[in-house]
């Protein structure tokens, strides 16, 4: 294995869709040691003028509603019709989330010895804001490697899969009959990060009430400015039921992304928030190399020093003035 | 209502056990508005010479294992011998948690109406770091307010929780019979973060296995430094069964806390990590309010610059130097 790493020729390779390419690629951006951070720049200038085609779908719902497998259901569908595509599935490092993983991911390979589909395991990288910061640097990755389609599945509903799943151009959230009171009672929160709705395990008694609860839900919700009204598919993912109509609102939603500007201001907010993430990763790794900063929590700790006042003195060792510390 | 806040006067009747000085000094610290930022600091030099008594015990584990449940019974069995005891129930501002939270309030709603236990509920303030945030400020209300064990407990399992969990002295890992080979597989994970283990509804068939599996990998694994070897306390939290064995094993975990140093070096972690999050914090608020980041997310969007470039240039206008640039 050569020592130098030649980021142009793996870009190169990765635009020709080489599997090992992409994956090598994706490891870089991830990477969270000294030797990867030094490649990150490289990579993201080279990936820059490839990005921005590929059409970002995130999946997230509840447990037991079937994400993995509408994933699955998924990929397979936009694959009859000859599309690239891309998973990126995003586990906040859960430690009770280990099982389920490796179940989602033997089910998902069905798709492994196909050419046409990217499946990479995102994990958190030990400390919050570690996958805002990497999914995007993964899904860019994806983009340039010619994938029509990324789809974005959350293990969990935490607010880091939210995080995550705003990064996407079309967001699908999935539920299940007999769900309950539970989903009554988070409509409102559901229908905020909705583009699309799924209902999956549609043949399960109750299926009706709930696709009819969701579109009255929607009909009583403030019409988007853009006038989007959100669809909601019933699916039956494990026999690939609905499936097709599902890729069909996916299709028509990012038809109405371009007509209606929504797409080049989502990818404004994208960019916002990764530019925001890879700047506070940098404050917070250069905190971490300041020995004032250990003094400080110390002094802390001890109650000599309250934590706003510690706080003010780090900003003013990274160089920060006090007009920050003054707003807070 | 008086204009003026007095805030010598709030933290001197919280201290008298005041609920109403208590959830008024909260909403203080958690507050996201101007006009509550701007008492952060007062209200935290206030509080620093009564805080560091608090024993704070996480609780976290799976959906199901009826943390809930553990939290209330916890409650019961720390009043029966005249604690003062704090909750903190952590909700990670999860769409789909909606309907479970309310339930868990109704369900702790028996301890309403005593004098001794103060209940809050934190929400994440809609952003990654917002609860790493907001949860020690919280906590060091209780702690002044004279509880002397604060509970934290959380909705959910994700790396948001796990951070908040990590705050904690103690943390219980609660787990149930039957949860099959997820909790096998996690095994490891769940050993990290755990310092007491309970498995709850151990009246239910596989109980014993569950106590011995984990027996076994406590066995397993490398002995703490310090010598503690981690408990598994068998409960049925809704009838109260083993919690005073879970509170006896809280109480072995704090004295080996003191007797080994632990206690002072899980106190200096949490204050660095509440530092770095106020810092953190200041940063990104600074960044919202510059017109810059705006223009240069424009830039990145249109791809005409990389996100690394783009949080160089931000770093600048900061005033953060180069050197922090050039690590990344």
């Amino acid at each position: 294995m050569p020592r130098a790493l030649d980021v142009a020729d793996l870009v190169a390779r990765a635009r020709r869709g080489e599997h090992r390419a992409v994956a090598r690629l994706i490891s870089l951006v991830e990477s969270d040691t000294a030797a990867g951070r030094a490649h990150l720049r490289e990579v993201a200038v080279a990936l820059a003028p490839y990005t921005g085609r590929a059409h970002v779908v995130g999946l997230t719902g509840p447990p037991g509603v079937g994400k993995s497998t509408s994933t699955s259901a998924l990929v397979a569908a936009l694959r009859r019709q000859g599309r690239r595509v891309g998973v990126l599935a995003v586990d906040p490092s859960s430690p009770f989330s280990g099982g389920a993983l490796l179940g989602d991911r033997v089910r998902m390979g069905e798709h492994a010895t196909d050419d046409g589909v990217f499946i990479r395991s995102m994990a958190s990288r030990g400390h919050l804001g570690g996958l805002a910061w990497s999914t995007p640097q993964a899904l860019r990755v994806l983009d340039a490697a010619g994938c029509d389609v990324v789809l974005i599945e959350t293990v969990g509903v935490g607010q880091s899969e939210i995080e995550v799943v705003a990064l996407a151009d079309t967001t699908v959230v999935l539920l299940a009959p007999g769900m309950g009171d539970g989903v009554q009672a988070a409509k409102a929160g559901i229908l905020e990060v909705a583009d699309v709705f799924a209902v999956n395990k549609a043949d399960r008694a109750g299926a009706q009430r709930t696709v009819r609860d969701l579109e009255q839900a929607i009909a009583m919700a403030p019409e988007d400015p853009g006038g989007w009204r959100r669809p909601v598919i019933a699916t039956v993912a494990v026999r690939g039921d609905g499936v097709d109509d599902l890729v069909a609102a996916l299709d028509a939603h990012r038809v109405w992304l371009d007509g209606s500007g929504d797409r080049v201001r989502r990818r404004r907010a994208r960019a916002a928030a990764e530019v925001e993430a890879i700047t506070l990763e940098q404050v917070r790794r250069r905190i971490g190399d300041l020995r004032a900063a250990g003094a400080l929590a110390d002094r802390v700790a001890s109650g000599e020093l309250d934590p706003y006042r510690a706080a003010d003195e780090l900003l003013g060792t990274l160089g920060v003035g006090p007009g920050v510390a003054a707003s807070g």
